[in-house]
């Protein structure tokens, strides 16, 4: 059960799919070159696949006990977590003068793929810890980031988001926990959370909570809800760890995956109160959240990413190994299975999906790097568009390739895929989780349908039709023959995804309908934008093809564009059926007829 | 986390879709009346939800044990397993002169699937033992009949099939335990075997364990296996078990679910070698094998519509207590997610796939009662052959709804589904092995393209192609507006599977194109038949709704058919090409250039 980080992959997308080397356009990233992004890469690809995959298995077996509020994570965790903040990961696209390493939040989204594939239970902690030092970098006072930003960066620290309670998931607006003006500034913070990752455990002296929470006389729903900064240890005058805080784990989740993460029930007050600092404004709770959010979401895209290419890594493993039956093709017996159509069907579905939502992923950092750093207002909102449309489809698509790709590995093994030991298991239950968390996948549709598409009169989404169309044309006027069925498949693709985009922008549209069609289309569009990535890859390989370079390299990247032409962009027309069905479709059985 | 037998479904799906009552027409079931069906739906129903349903959890947690080779179940079990045996339900497709209640299997099928849903793991067994009856009732010598058939049809003894070994899994083939002649009648067999379902338990006094083995100087491959009796207990001169005989458990596995079936890992000899006796004919064990399978692949298509069912009613429940945001369409706040476009498409999703399924389970089980009850042998041998191209179909169908539903009523329930308290992740769990056991479905593909289409000169396919043509005119020719636009896309579904089916029976079509095509075709069957079956259904409620009876029922039924087509049946045309596509595309990557 070892792993290999896909830093040719990974690297191939970066510079020649998703650009990144563009944005040193921006001035900000001028040390950039291949060679830095290939160093980055191998380092922390080893870091990965040396220290925290080899605990992966493990420590699901361990899990996470919790005793008297105290959390003991799995064995190797606490040194894995030293090694992890000695090597600067967690402040790898964070600034310098922070204690960063000043990269592109792209190559970030790369190492966090490797951190998640190695150990998604350890991998979780620095996420979180991520999502909230995005928060502190965009909206905390001077103090609080001068406090909190450098320990959280070197992941001396961690981090924790405060969300859901109870009666408060999907619905955010419906929570309860209260915070109260103390007069001196700080707030006291009263209420219970649930399913807090990483909330308490044994692997750094402080934890920084951020508690959304609400205020007295606020608004109700979203519109009255506030951020908290509430550390496990209060501060001391020194700004080190001091008087402990009035709030604790008082549970653990007994999880179907992702064991080892300690997933609490937190609760915040009960002696006095938790004390607590405002980040960024009162009832501006929501902006925060989504900083949060955006970034959270990219984690959970590329964590499912990470989880599918193990999975396939293990699967092409087993299927290398396995001896069952006679090759159609050599006539061998036993051959591996790997020479079987349909286990090849599988291995190619499993790595066309990955390449797809791995390229997803990259593209959205790359566009919140550019909608951090140009200088120009105005490209600076139409990148930041882009990563608002593409952020939904990474997270999407991502977490769905996890589960799809996760239970073919799991099936390629046979019987001993559902046995614990083989570790296939492993990847189905964790990867489970994601189409769950950071705003379901349902959520996430209904973010692309109600808000993404119309945002700035639509821009976003009709710019990428265009640069999708873009690469049509370039893979139709292509010199090699594989190119333009390719560029066939993405433009009915492309076609189909510009129908359904109209059908739902129609202002006669009733908003049941569009809700209705929230999950086809964005899965419509997931499909034909990973399509549109693999095309760009294709495009570069006959570029690598024409120089005679890597030769090999490049024409499997076609190969496995023209795979993912055939048996996934061609569905997509007969797919538009379903976004037009409408809302009365599916509300036509009576909620007694549902019944058994 | 109750269950609800769905007895109205079963019993509609019996009487006006696969028409039950048809059987009569063989005389064999001369007492067969819509009363006896509900009222055995009702008993069984009531048995299954009553007994079985509430020990899942408690027994999924507590798992299996053993010790010395002695297997402890969960609590409970051993009582349910007697209440199991004394309400006859073993016996019920079986015949009366055996003890049996001399009932169609068709509503064995029904009773396995309430069975399978209210504790899949505790159905096991008796769905292995019914796999060993189907044996000894068509193969076994009248010796052989008297010793053991009374004693599994009242389920006093249970029984195991054994036929895996580490390197004999979809290749069984390969596998090497060996059965030498005494010479007195009996054979010493000597092997390892695992994945024995139920192989060692507490819950009856015997166990009988049918063995695929080798003989000497047989000939390689399936064409030298034979099948052996091996009671776990020598029956004494009084045919009660007596001398132990040689052959253990010697370890239970660790699995992703179903963890209170005890899959063992069996050990036969060691001293001396463990008695058995021949079943049939030396060296035609894959046709014994085939009639257990043949029953098994029935029984997991059955397993998995139950465990989607039992999902389905949890997501249900979950849907109408839990609220959440505000309903488009009252404006509630906050509104049972019901109300949510979203969740009611994945209710929908979910309940029309459920019937699609359920409905080729029982055609398939009213098939194998033609093949067995009819008179006229070429009627038979039809009947036969349309058991036979539906088998497949069952288990593959079957168990993919069960892993697809499952997956989307963990959904359902947010992250609520992601904790084991709640019971959806125990179904995502247990359902996984579906798709696996009893032959993949890859290799359920490969029978389907490979053997099932081409069988009696592509008899059952063209006729079942021709049947659902009529049903298309049926439903052309409605005065149901409803139906002629499930008609429609019922016609293009089937008018896809046709061309895919001359495509693969093209005797020009190599071999490994064929194999290639097998799962993608498999899918479009799988769809087209469910959709032909519902279709059947709608016209069945047509006649409801004219004669004024069940009004909502009949309209709900309607409408879910009118989804499914929409909805499903809509897409198939568009994944012919993935049929057409060909070995080449699925081989076009070099087997390293699959790696990372």
């Amino acid at each position: 059960m070892t792993y290999t980080a896909p830093t040719r992959e990974l690297r191939f997308i970066l510079e020649d799919v998703v650009a990144m080397e563009g944005l040193k356009t921006t001035g900000a990233f001028e040390e950039l070159s291949s060679d830095l992004t290939a160093a980055i890469l191998e380092e922390g690809g080893k870091f990965c696949a040396g220290v925290l995959a080899p605990l992966n298995h493990s420590a699901d077996q361990f899990g996470a006990k919790i005793k008297d509020g105290e959390v003991t994570t799995a064995p190797g965790f606490k040194d894995a977590y030293k090694q992890f903040s000695e090597g600067g990961w967690q402040g790898l696209s964070f600034a310098e003068a922070d204690g960063g390493m000043g990269l592109p939040n792209a190559l970030g989204a790369a190492f966090q793929e490797m951190l998640q594939a190695s150990n998604m239970s350890f991998g979780l902690g620095p996420m979180l810890t991520m999502g909230a030092l995005e928060v502190l970098t965009h909206a905390g006072t001077d103090e609080q980031k001068a406090l909190y930003l450098p320990r959280l960066i070197s992941a001396e620290w961690s981090a924790s988001m405060n969300l859901t309670e109870p009666q408060a998931g999907s619905d955010v607006g419906a929570l309860r926990t209260m915070a109260t003006p103390v007069g001196d500034g700080s707030w006291l913070v009263e209420g219970q959370k649930i399913f807090i990752t990483w909330g308490e455990h044994d692997c750094a002296p402080n934890i920084i909570h951020l508690v959304l929470a609400r205020t007295p006389d606020a608004p109700a729903g979203t519109k009255g809800l506030s951020l908290f900064l509430v550390p496990k240890f209060l501060l001391d005058d020194n700004g080190e760890p001091g008087e402990r805080n009035d709030l604790r784990a008082i549970g653990l989740e007994h999880k179907l995956g992702i064991h080892a993460s300690p997933t609490c029930v937190m609760e915040y007050g009960g002696n006095g109160g938790a004390k607590g600092w405002l980040i960024g404004e009162e009832n501006k709770g929501m902006a925060m959240m989504f900083i949060m959010m955006n970034s959270a979401r990219l984690g959970v895209g590329a964590q499912g990413v990470g989880i599918a290419e193990r999975a396939y890594q293990l699967a092409l493993e087993y299927a290398r190994d396995r001896g069952q039956g006679r090759a159609v093709d050599t006539k061998d017996y036993p051959a591996a299975i790997i020479h079987h159509p349909d286990v090849r069907r599988m291995l190619m579905t499993m790595k066309a999906k990955i390449t797809a939502a791995r390229s997803i992923c990259l593209a959205c950092a790359v566009a919140s790097d550019y909608a951090t750093h140009l200088d120009d207002e105005d490209e600076r909102s139409r990148a930041k568009a882009r990563e608002e449309l593409l952020t939904p489809l990474a997270k999407t698509y991502g977490s769905e390739v996890g589960v799809e790709v996760s239970s073919i590995a799991l099936q390629i093994h046979g019987g001993m895929g559902y046995i614990e030991e083989t570790g296939a298991a492993q990847h189905y239950r964790d990867a489970r989780i994601t189409p769950i968390y950071e705003g379901t996948n349902g959520i996430q549709a209904i973010d692309l349908v109600g808000r993404k598409l119309n945002m700035m009169g639509g821009y976003p989404m009709t710019r990428l039709i265009e640069e999708m169309r873009e690469t049509v044309e370039d893979c139709a006027t292509s010199s090699n023959p594989e190119l333009p069925p390719i560029g066939a498949r993405l433009a009915n693709a492309v076609d189909t995804l510009e129908l359904a985009t109209e059908w739902l922008r129609n202002p006669q549209r009733d908003k049941a309908d569009v809700l209705a069609a929230a999950t086809p289309f964005q899965s419509i569009a997931c499909d034909t934008v990973g399509g549109y990535f693999l095309a760009i890859g294709a495009l570069a390989a006959q570029r690598l093809l024409k120089d005679g370079e890597e030769t090999g390299f490049a024409k499997d990247r076609i190969a496995l564009t023209r795979f993912f032409a055939e048996i996934i962009l061609s569905t997509i027309p007969g797919r538009l059926g379903d976004v037009h069905a409408g809302a009365a479709l599916l509300f036509s059985l009576s909620e007694e007829g549902l019944g058994a």
